[in-house]
């Protein structure tokens, strides 16, 4: 990296709070303020990113000349207006996914960033944690071959708040848009998908029209087939497993145990299970910030970028979609 | 099981063989006879039954009143008569499967079977592997609480030749009704299906109308939804993998390695994967046989049945329905 | 195999009717009785091995021409009995381990065996489990170069009663030989043994001045180190872990679970483990037989023979030597 | 903890590094200098410290009264000196294991700590990485029971350099050393040990005396036996297995594989492995310093302090003496 870049943090909550270690650890990084409208918040974190100052005027980040990139961890409502202003004053951007819940505000958004020319990484980590990264490296160098099938679990260990759930766009867009990421990273773009969606448990889900339980199948361009499944809640704990099935093998991405510990007793031997996103993607969180960083330094485009924040959320409209009207839909047919 | 019964092999092929095995290490079983319309393999396999004579007329089986019970391994086109000859000589029949390729003809046969009230078993072999038998005890017990979930992989490790592709009533019926009587038998009665097929490797599927690698998404009676990927052929092996998800946890259906062994190099560590149906499912082929016979020797009903036979053959005919169709077809739908 | 094999299984207990079980799974072995002193022991074999008689004396046996080999099942306290009437009566012996207690007696009926040059073959069943059969595959073939170490667990899920332990030989002549066994198999020959042992829960232990706890160093004569553990109790069951370490690797053979399952629950996930000998080698008791008949059948000599039945037995000695007088023991110092 | 503790780093090389990105970690932490003889060294670390400044005097440091902690990373020869001295100025002293390679001079140092009354903690990472300190936790809840044997292995990838080695101390005092502290850490006191060693493929080991292959038996003073085996290289990665048996059961630790992936190929599937300690411990060396400054600032006793320096060095000398003189050595033996 340079000598030194020059950043804000903008949002102080939870992940905000995770990436303020994270940038404190890179000695290149100087994080110059953190920003938050609650500005306690923004003074509890400050420390822990071992920045220079606080404020709760984003307006204030982007006046300053001397920031060069933003760290954006606000609720997902401000992100396209936060991009759009970052953007205008020539910062480079990371995000937090998604950038909009809807085709039409991201596309705005990610527009300004192109017309400015400016770094724009999006918050899919997990291209970042050494399974997937290793995956893709194996799969580029052609280890799989053609790729014939794409399977991926994605399941939290409980279903978020309600007031969340409601801002959320819905299990696909919310939940479900971090595997058809890992489909399109791993396996190649996606030509048509068709989700059966239902409630299981959740009666927030039920109040709003969501669900809780879903099953996607995906067509890809190149004729293979995927499919994803998503709950959000498994008692046992965060369920992340990825597949990749080609000519020649199969990759399969599992982290389990968490703790390197077998226990045998009279009922057999147990392991026990990652909990958190946090937990199993934490050391994915530092990679992605620190390849943004290296970018920004070294003036090549960051990645996920543009495109990925785009069609990863193409795809989540579309399943949405298909759930809605019970049949398949190509992406192509998504208005743009 | 009772001192004696007395039983006729029919079918010396290589399933044949294999029952004959285990017929030699049950004390209670004679096999009076090994009957192949070629009698060379009659005389191959007799000996390893243990049997007193061979024959190449399944005439004289059916006639022989001291034969109580039959095992059929002849080829599927053959099977509907010999079920109905069993019967009516009201012999009990252990039957591989499937019954028929269709499904009037699966229940005209099935239909003899109930008027002579003969045991009847159908060769789903993975009910009784181990893995599978047990984590059906643990859900009957309640382990998982209500399903949400379920999910089926069965890849094999090549396609059969064509001789035996065109004959198979394609890769739902032939193939993945494996996996839909795991689904039913794990997870309760199917509902709906959704199929995406497509040829990705094998000129014989493509030339037969047939695909070699398929998706199927289940909607159970229960609301709960499911998922099967199969495909023709995987280098690694002969890929069974089956997940059952619910409120209180999933049980994963997975055996690997083969060997007991693992390898430690400059490349990491290796084991190695289960290459053939029969070594996977050795132990589960003499375990049915064993329930068979128990069944017969105590006048119970064996299981899986006639209602697992036909049950398991809708799903299977659907599936190729709603490939056909592009569409999901409801098991009700279903003509019969 | 040739075509025809009469055998005769001697000693109708636990393990008689395990191997009674085998011998009738082959075809071209004929067991023309089962012996056994307790006759209703043998009435009760019979059946399992589709034998043609029984009997109680052991003198019929050996007096019947048509007669070619035993396996002998019998006390261990007979076994160098039975194998030396079997010799001079020029039958094939497979005979369980150990052929005595001590290396006296053990010499004398395989001095009888030598002379009237009769098929001898021991019951060392793990050589042939899949997992050891390949590791000894792997290591013939110089996957692990020069081996260095050596480390082999064995642990039974509970201690055999009193008056088994009375005549048992103790815990090295017992239990451990298996280890001791596996050790010369996969790493070579042992030139100097040290043993600790200690009693941790077993009063008939005590009582019989033997011990239930036990580690053995080793050092082989190419110089590499060995380790084994023994314990006469896990509650988790029957732990038999063997690693063979060299200069290209390792390979570590251990069997786990024992069913194909995974459990995930609140607290992790969990798998079972094996609990006895015979769920965990009953294919190898299976595959000794048959590699036994095999060499019968062809005029090649059975493996593991004589010089493992006296070798392993010698570094058992020599384990309770060390053990008892507190220091090393080269086995070259034993009194032959 | 407390607002803010300033600290210096003394020793800016490999472990040094590390440990300076951790320091930057923690809000409360200052680094006010590094400090290294080679001034270039400390230039090069203190960004990743976000220190204050540098310097290559520890005159200079222990001088200073703002500096409350000093973290220890200097070469091994200057350990106990410099404990000595950041104790007489009344700092607290995190430092690197051994503190020394004899008795003697470690009893001498660790004296003046307890005479100055300054907070302790030596590096033995291992008892922070997740899975032993979950296996301390359960141990000490009684998950185990009594405890009747110990097992580690503790293989390093490769040897250290001849000029390493030759200041080392030997195998014992400089490599197994670690799983010593683990048998104290999980299985208690040891009152005994008898350790064979010899030299498999080390030219530089066998120059200086050393051995690069060893086995360790070890007594506890509960009664309880175990096992160290330790080789200087492991072409498969950096192998590190603990195993704590006891009546209720056994807890395994053993970290596999690094990559949480699995690549199915026709030769079977394949993980990966650890290759280096800071790779397989990198989170424990961050917790343990956060361990050591949360002790500091809550004014309580670091752990492991004083009495586990000693004790895991009196266990390695013992180890030495033993393979030298070819004969158990009781721990009480040691002069001292």
């Amino acid at each position: 990296m340079r000598d030194k870049i020059t950043v804000a943090l903008i949002g102080a909550g939870r992940i905000g709070l995770e990436h303020a270690r994270n940038l404190a650890s890179f000695p290149e990084i100087q994080v110059a303020v953190v920003c938050d409208p609650v500005i306690e918040a923004a003074r509890r974190v400050s420390p822990l990113a071992r920045a220079g100052g606080i404020t709760d005027s984003a307006e204030e980040v982007f006046a300053r000349n001397d920031i060069e990139a933003v760290v954006v961890c606000t609720p997902t409502s401000t992100h396209a207006e936060m991009i759009e202003r970052a953007a205008r004053s020539k910062k480079a951007v990371f995000c937090e996914k998604p950038v909009a819940l809807d085709l039409q505000r991201t596309r705005e958004a990610l527009e300004v960033v192109k017309e400015n020319g400016v770094p724009f990484q999006i918050g899919f980590q997990r291209r970042f944690d050494s399974g997937y990264a290793e995956a893709k490296r194996r799969i580029e160098a052609g280890a799989l071959g053609r790729i014939d099938q794409f399977r991926a679990v994605g399941r939290d260990p409980g279903p978020p708040p309600k007031e969340y759930l409601a801002k959320s766009g819905g299990l696909f867009i919310d939940q479900a848009i971090h595997e058809f990421d890992l489909a399109r990273f791993l396996a190649g773009e996606v030509a048509e998908v068709y989700s059966w969606g239902t409630v299981r448990f959740s009666e927030d889900a039920a109040a709003l029209g969501d669900v809780d339980t879903a099953t996607t199948l995906l067509r890809f361009q190149s004729g293979a087939l995927g499919v994803i499944e998503n709950s959000r809640r498994a008692v046992y704990g965060y369920d992340i497993v990825t597949e990749v099935f080609g000519m020649n093998g199969k990759i399969v991405i599992q982290a389990e145990p968490k703790t390197p510990l077998r226990h045998y007793s009279e009922t057999g031997y147990q392991m026990d299970h990652f909990h958190f996103f946090m937990d199993r993607f934490g050391p994915a969180f530092r990679t992605e910030l620190e390849s943004f960083f290296r970018c920004v330094a070294e003036g090549t485009e960051p990645s996920p970028g543009v495109t990925d924040a785009i069609e990863s959320l193409k795809i989540a409209v579309a399943a949405t979609s298909s759930w809605k009207a019970g049949r398949p839909v190509k992406i192509s047919e998504l208005a743009v």
